[in-house]
């Protein structure tokens, strides 16, 4: 029995291991902290930190094949596993490139993709400078570590510069500046890529951040053609320029023109994709699985013509209790995902729901009325 | 988290498992033997004989509410545990009534169903009594524990009572007499009933058994609209006899003449409903968990006008390998699942492969392709 090895136990790691089982795969969880939701799916937990030597033995003798489900593993890691002979994928060389944000977006930039301007900066000053050179406001970004907002400071004058820099910066010196992009709407499209160098992409959805956390997920965005296809071409060729093996996320910005560019990629699976797991004919977390495995991919037809996923965010803060679902429950055609949280807090992404419809109004119709039902 | 105890670790109990974990639920596996598919799944696995006192109280302790993958759980052993308030559903009395075929039939027929001539017996001159009363062939079953015609046999002449006799009565000297039946197929409804006596039938399905072992189902079944509804209410009208909690299995056959009899039950989820998972909005094995658990029962709809479930059976001994799938997964639009078996035997169940498709034709040419390339 082929045993993939993730690093993360979270709600990625969940799904994915949910994927693997039905195809006959066991996966083993390596998590800072027992009793994660994917750790509780397996008999090979692993618990420990990443960089903890002894622990990461453990978890390299418990895998044929390792991947992630989070990018912030330390690519030197993976590099140390593919040394041992370990299939590593995505590949160190992979994550290097992508878990610092400036090297990513150096990289997509040489490969010619459209891109916000951006540049280096190590210093209050430089950022000033490039508020002068680029315009303001400006993104302000960790090179590392961050998601959902954490990382990220949007600065109007030179006046913010100092707090965000002293709260971004935790004495690693090297930050990121990004141009404001002034987009209508953001898009996200997910790509598959085997071994072998065969990718495909999903649909191109829209995605609706509040508060830089994914809420809503319309697949397919309402896109003319062209513009769906210089997406789609952008996002193949993003994943192409990293060399990327397994599934990507690839977060895009419409402009009002029309035009796309390219924000950033996440190479693992991504909330803009949970839509997958009903909505399309093969999940996200399933070719992620056949990707890195060197299997064919699925098919990534959509399976209605319209699917919209609502995240479920924490409402309180105490224990998820069963019966929070209950009422929702009743909502016919809605697909409910628990990510196995024992806590809920205010704003935690504790789960999921997908409806599929003729329309996008019907799905979201249907999604929305068994969000509000949902009493976490 | 909610603990769902399981009795038995095979692959309803996987498909049980991946369905819970999507709901926030947790499983314990109660299983014989270690690494069953399902105990792999969990951190709860309890290894060890139902009958053997200290495992029992050991699954009892891990579990707020107990389920089965599997009917041949001795009904006291439940009844056993609902007495120290533990909830057992289906419930001991369902079992009790269920797992012996002659208490069955004669329950159902009590109800006003439509079922074949039956009778119990004790011995072979009363099985050549019944030949010459209901007429030759005559099928002879096992009162208990019989499965994909483990426990039957088809008797053409009174010449055949003594081997049959000796094969299937093992000491136990009670059996059971069917009238052989003329049917032209064989149907099947997959019920879910709900503790608050809430029920709701599946589409009709055809299944086709080969050597006792289904091999493929289509669904819906193409039958006039009069005999579905028949069969439904037959269906829904069986599993309330017994007073089903949870998802039942109702096998049907179906005469020349358009009439519906009643075969048997099974009060867990059921290989031919296996077509639910992406078949339906809601999966056999979700709608199980949400009956047990007093919650609403999900949509039962069609996600496409015609679905097909083939069976992947070993046809070797030896290992099963993970690239025994690896071509099969290029044919677009097969949903596959492995069940974790380690080993391959000629005609073990191994997995099976979903299609969905316009027409039964089309959804049926995708999964024998891939089935006919699993290389198990």
């Amino acid at each position: 029995m082929t045993r993939i090895g993730i690093f993360g136990g979270g709600q990625l790691a969940q799904m994915l291991t949910q994927a693997a089982s039905a195809l006959g795969l066991a996966t083993a969880i390596f998590e800072r902290t027992p009793d994660s939701p994917a750790g509780r799916l397996t008999q090979h937990e692993i618990v420990g930190a990443w960089n903890d030597p002894v622990a990461l033995a453990r978890f390299a003798a418990a895998c044929d094949l390792v991947t992630l489900e989070n990018e912030f593993v330390d690519a030197t890691i993976l590099a140390q596993l593919e040394a041992q002979g370990l299939p590593v994928y995505p590949t160190a060389a992979t994550v290097s490139l992508v878990q610092d944000k400036l090297t990513q977006k150096e990289t997509l930039a040489a490969a010619g993709l459209a891109v916000p301007a951006f540049r280096g900066v190590t210093s209050p000053a430089a950022v000033v400078q490039a508020g002068a050179d680029l315009g303001w406001p400006l993104v302000l970004k960790a090179r590392r570590n961050g998601y959902d907002g954490y990382g990220n400071a949007t600065l109007h004058t030179p006046a913010e510069v100092p707090a965000a820099w002293q709260r971004l910066a935790r004495g690693d010196g090297a930050l990121l500046v990004e141009a404001w992009v002034p987009f209508v709407r953001e898009l996200a499209v997910m790509v598959a890529r085997g071994r072998d160098g065969v990718s495909r992409a999903y649909p191109v959805v829209e995605t609706v951040q509040q508060q830089h956390i994914c809420q809503l997920v319309r697949a397919p965005a309402l896109l003319p053609p062209e513009e769906a296809a210089v997406a789609t071409a952008l996002s193949l060729k993003a994943v192409e320029a990293v060399h990327g093996i397994g599934i990507f996320g690839v977060e895009l910005f419409e402009l009002a023109d029309g035009r796309v560019l390219f924000n950033e990629l996440a190479p693992r699976p991504h909330n803009s994709g949970h839509y997958t797991i009903e909505g399309c004919a093969t999940s996200q977390f399933e070719n992620h699985l056949r990707a890195i495995l060197g299997w064919p991919l699925g098919s990534v037809a959509l399976r209605a013509p319209a699917v919209v996923m609502l995240n479920l965010l924490g409402r309180r803060t105490g224990p998820v209790r069963p019966a929070d679902l209950r009422e929702a429950l009743a909502v016919q055609g809605a697909h409910f995902h628990l990510y196995g949280k024992r806590e809920a807090r205010v704003g935690r992404k504790l789960g999921h729901v997908t409806a599929l419809g003729a329309t996008l109004a019907e799905a979201e119709a249907i999604a929305r009325q068994a969000a509000d039902l949902v009493q976490l």
